[in-house]
């Protein structure tokens, strides 16, 4: 396959662009924004400046590429996703053309500028596509295994199938939320003690779960499976996702259906979707699979993403404790194999559905990716700036996660995913 | 309250109806449909003609009701229930005018049969709302209890939660189809053999499961609960739903988190949504509940729903075997505890998501609605009329399910819901 040739590291912007940002021109990623003025319309990124993609397109370039107007000045990503991968590579390339110090339209930055640009601090961003279908995975071994040893046994902590395919549940679509939008501490019911009624009340554990997903561009009708070596055409991008779990209210409702009020209540992620294409110079070897799954699971070339990871948790009115670094690169089923394993038995997915990897765990106490985890079942809490100790989530607490790749200088990031946590319902 | 006028049982209609019809005056359900000359759009049903809404709104009958003449000649329903339980209860109460015998529009019979009626084998039907989200709940003590006894322990059949909580998750939106749709059978991995590894191929326990499925208005915003007084304002009406159930692969993939691949290869409801008005004459109490659950799940006033069940397996090339018979009113958890449950926690419902009932298994052994429990495991194969057996469900079967509340000389039903099984992707 050839380099894609806006991920040469050798380009450069005609506008300024801080030194340490996610987003450079080999970034160019896609949103959706809104402004006081304005109505939602998509957008790419570059450094601190918001990219109007409407005003682009009324600018006349991006004439000849297959979307109408419309599809540019619309709230959500979908309509542009109908174009498929080939329709959104071609759009990243011109958008990069655009951009490109010394390129075509590089004598008409002044323009470009004054019609398109905004500070990202004056946009409101949006979640950025209509997620038709949410699915959440399951896919690090260490979160697995760190989950297993804790509720069942640390020495059988895999349960049988967890080898053998990509063990993953249906999520809700509708609680998908932005970053920057609040999240509201779930009521539910759990049950303390055994022996006595369940109660009802505030969930006393709440937690993150630090997840990556994709978004998909249209597979084939339903009853066709997409084959894996097919499934990078049916992926456009990636998000931040932090998966919001209630761990009282998921012990006592899940058996035997599953996580279902323990996680609905919200599903952060970041606003902006990084391309498959602009993250295929960091692709690395997923961990070798023991035993190999079955033929339709297969890898076909390296399927790993080596994306670092972080969390902070910010206390209200403190400073930020950075609680977990983790990587993309340690999850042992890969988005292909999850892709494949999703459609095998003739599922359909459809352009804005969004896939997440499950809790992202490294190998060492630190890159484990929830607090449950970190805190071993509240065992072991963690120390913050101002005092405090967290063994889940406080009212109040911000939780932040980075996500960024690096490599010859460019480093393509993914900017914040931010949300506070506000108190339950009264 | 006082009684529904469109449900009065002396209305008579103007236009012709089969005497054993499910779609009398007093049912007026609602759908959405398309012919060989023209894309979808809205409709309700009298005997077996269907009644174009669209037309009906041209011809300016529907003029002063709070939709726009756009929501009725639209592909789904979503539009028009953006105007809630009264914008629909108006509808209702206009179309039985219109087609009221002796009413005000009974002397444009002609003109309104010619513009808006068609017989219902000219029109194509279509899933009636775009499904934001699908939910699945497990209401019916007697299939948990069945699963239970077959799965894990006869003397505690039911897991410690299934008395507190109406248990569900979250399905796949995307593979719901609308009957007549075929569904194929879905390749998946399954483990026979305890002892030997996974293995690939056609699910060989395929089977159906008998629910019912209530549409949901729009809901308060994200981080608000809909109370349980408060649930029937946003519930639009029901379907008949077959949750079709690959058994061996959910066999093997469900631990941890819940059926998957098992489920989400295709859910088939019946065409035409049945108004919670229309069936207000069919409440009954809902079996009674001990020990009795949490406050914010008690029951205010009749909550269960007497709509008899009946399932048909038909062969290809054969005739009809009924069986399973039940009913509605069986299920322990009503559809107002469903959705109280669903948002206590926050979690947001829009218009047009659909949560069905789980299977719906009676007392007796001919009321279980799955063959799962028909047939015991496999154990009790069902004669079929063309001298064959069935232990689960065979590649060109047809399934069939109907469903129908019948008083004072008045059916209620909801059609059939109607899928034949195709081989397995090849």
């Amino acid at each position: 396959m050839l380099p894609e040739p806006a991920n040469d590291p050798g380009l450069r912007a005609w506008c300024d662009i801080p030194t340490s940002t996610d987003f450079p021109i080999q970034n160019l990623p896609f949103g959706v924004f809104s402004t006081a003025d304005r109505s939602a319309r998509t957008a790419t990124r570059i450094g601190d400046q918001v990219v109007d993609l409407s005003a682009l397109a009324e600018l006349g370039l991006l004439n000849d590429l297959p979307h109408s107007q419309e599809a540019y000045a619309t709230d959500s990503l979908n309509p542009l996703l109908r174009s498929g991968r080939p329709g959104i590579t071609s759009l990243r390339r011109r958008l990069s053309e655009i951009l490109r110090k010394d390129g075509p339209w590089d004598k008409d930055r002044d323009l470009i500028t004054r019609k398109a640009f905004l500070p990202v601090a004056s946009a409101t961003m949006h979640v950025p596509v209509k997620i038709g279908d949410y699915t959440d995975f399951y896919s690090s071994r260490e979160h697995a295994t760190n989950v297993g040893s804790m509720f069942r046994d640390p020495k059988n902590a895999l349960l049988p199938n967890w080898l053998h395919l990509p063990v993953g549940y249906h999520g809700r679509a509708s609680s998908v939320v932005v970053s920057g939008q609040e999240v509201r501490r779930p009521n539910g019911q759990t049950r303390p003690d055994d022996q006595a009624p369940p109660i009802f009340g505030p969930s006393k554990q709440l937690d993150f779960e630090l997840e990556m997903g994709f978004i998909t561009f249209d597979g084939p009708e339903l009853g066709n499976p997409i084959p894996i070596g097919k499934a990078q055409d049916h992926i456009f991008g990636l998000v931040l996702v932090n998966d919001w779990s209630a761990r009282d209210i998921q012990k006592w409702e899940y058996v035997p259906l599953g996580p279902f009020l323990a996680k609905n209540f919200a599903t952060s992620i970041s606003a902006w979707v990084v391309t498959l294409d602009a993250l295929a110079p960091f692709r690395v070897e997923a961990p070798e699979q023991d035993p190999p799954p079955l033929p339709y699971l297969h890898r076909t070339g390296p399927q790993g993403l080596d994306i670092s990871l972080e969390v902070d948790i910010v206390p209200a009115g403190s400073t930020a404790a950075t609680v977990c670094r983790s990587n993309s690169r340690y999850l042992y089923w890969s988005m292909e194999q999850q892709l494949a394993h999703h459609t095998v038995n003739g599922c359909n997915v459809r352009a804005g559905d969004l896939m997440a990897s499950g809790t992202i765990s490294g190998p060492t106490p630190d890159s484990a990716g929830s607090m449950l985890e970190l805190a071993w079942k509240g065992t072991r809490p963690l120390a913050m700036p101002d005092g405090s100790e967290r063994t889940f989530i406080h009212d109040g607490d911000t939780v932040v996660m980075r996500g960024f790749a690096q490599r010859d200088q460019v480093r393509i990031g993914f900017g914040e995913l931010r949300a506070t946590v506000q108190p339950a319902f009264p």
